[in-house]
């Protein structure tokens, strides 16, 4: 076997003795999971390449592997369910450092024991050009309980998990060339997946339509709008921003900036929603309303924003 | 929304209506899927490469959406399951015409409907060079029954459905810059999952050990005995092997040539297996015996096989 093949079967055999869902997690066809009784299975994929998800030169092999997993792990909190499983699928440069892939799969796994989610599985090739990495998280939730985009109604409260526009000025900090210490942007380096949160707010019945802030809160909250057929207002001041160092992030990065993997749920005008869930912060930002589209009041003036869609790396670079 | 993603989710949503174990299947941030009574889930995941498993010159874009969801559905076949839901993650470079999009979407779902698979989700993302396709099927077995590669004994008969070498030799003449007949070559350009004979051989309780001859017959069989502590000895003379036009492929293509996706399993000495399942042949090709590896009779000569892992392009191109 080459070495990164190697790594990957050692890091998923690492994790085997593990009890769990996972039946079977390596050495077959297939990967067998137990479908588990009054549970439904959630499945979220995510592919994360080199160039467009992350830099080499910018991202250290760990926070690669671990930004990978995140996004899945975020999925499935968004849903309100519980992670079970992940799969790895990843094509390498036949050049990449045997230190790198097992910096990546250190970063990876560390996460996934965070949230006893078990490498059950994957798939290796050898890339042309860059890492491509395909992560798949598995996860349940009990029947007819997933939390989807789908169930807000005007009068609904809009709330959000933690803080909004640290991910992106991190990034854009990295695009401007200037020194970015790892340790002073936590959100774009070590994102935090929030699935106590999510499983918190399933288990109480608070949350009414639920996403997580991939793309940012002004596309995510349009999504919600959208598939639950409502418009919704938000209040800029009340917006949660990201503080890194002695500086507070603009607006627009709060309000446009992606990856900060935090939860955005609506809950019925009269549902107490508490200041804090397993010491995550959760802040009421604003309500849904009749119509269509997002606002925010802001200063007083009320103005419709566009999904400013946060697109990765897209035409930056 | 950029073509691609319109034609993808068009596709998916096209498959949206459809009863069977999808929930939910686009939209929200993970699909859902039922948790089946007495049912395991069955979980694989396979990355699929331009310039590595296929061409661009050489494949068209059907052939290759067909491919690509050949693998997944031919893991779980090998499982004995049954196919229920796929995903699909596509990088695709920003050139890339919707002509070639919507083509691999129909190779894709032509397949996916053949066997009653529900494409509920996936990722698009831009690629700097190449097309790359991550593919997951997910199927389920009844709890505890799905064939495994470890249950083989010394004692049991080995079979093979089909015929085998015949998509490697397919793959040789591209490789000599001959013309290939599509029609010529179906197991190359137009591979079947054996779906069926699979599902046929787990309900009648028939194979003791399992596999897909994805990286050839014999380092499939090795697979066999490495998890099940066995030797294996096949004749030379019994294997079918793949014939085109008027030619058949040779015993070095039968043995080591991959990607021709039939069921390679063993059962007890004593059980009747049929000479066809579902309108596949299945023949005997040997039977396992005490101690380990592979081994060939021909002509009266009986010789051991090192496991010529078929490597894909790896190194030829």
């Amino acid at each position: 076997l080459p070495l990164p093949e190697k790594s990957l079967i050692a890091g998923i055999r690492s994790q085997a003795r593990r009890r769990g869902a996972v039946v079977l997690g390596i050495g077959d066809d297939c990967a067998i999971l137990k479908a588990l009784a009054g549970q439904e299975m959630l499945v979220t994929t995510d592919l994360c390449l080199e160039g467009v998800h992350f830099r080499r030169e910018w991202h250290a092999a760990e926070v690669v592997g671990r930004r990978c997993l995140t996004r899945g792990l975020s999925d499935v909190a968004a849903m309100g369910g519980k992670p079970m499983a992940a799969f790895l699928s990843l094509a390498l440069p036949a050049k990449l450092s045997q230190r790198w892939v097992d910096g990546f799969l250190s970063g990876f796994l560390g996460l996934a024991d965070e949230f006893d989610t078990r490498l059950a599985g994957g798939d290796l090739a050898e890339s042309r050009q860059g890492v491509v990495a395909d992560v798949v998280v598995i996860g349940t939730a009990p029947k007819g309980k997933a939390i989807r985009r789908s169930g807000a109604r005007a009068g609904d409260r809009i709330y959000v998990s933690g803080e909004v526009g640290g991910a992106t000025a991190a990034l854009e900090l990295l695009f401007s060339g200037r020194r970015v210490r790892t340790k002073d942007w936590p959100r774009h380096f070590h994102p935090i997946p929030r699935v106590g949160v999510g499983e918190w707010l399933l288990k109480h019945g608070v949350a009414t339509a639920m996403i997580d802030t991939s793309d940012g809160l002004s596309t995510d909250l349009a999504h919600i709008c959208e598939e639950s057929g409502v418009g919704a207002e938000i209040d800029a001041e009340m917006i949660p921003r990201a503080v890194a160092g002695r500086s507070t992030v603009d607006l627009r990065l709060a309000l446009h900036g992606g990856e900060d993997y935090e939860l955005l749920f609506t809950a019925r005008g009269g549902k107490r929603v508490p200041d804090e869930i397993g010491g995550v912060r959760i802040t009421e930002i604003g309500r849904m309303v009749k119509g269509a589209g997002v606002y925010v009041v802001d200063g007083g003036r009320r103005r419709r924003i566009r999904a400013g869609g946060w697109q990765h790396f897209k035409g930056r670079s």
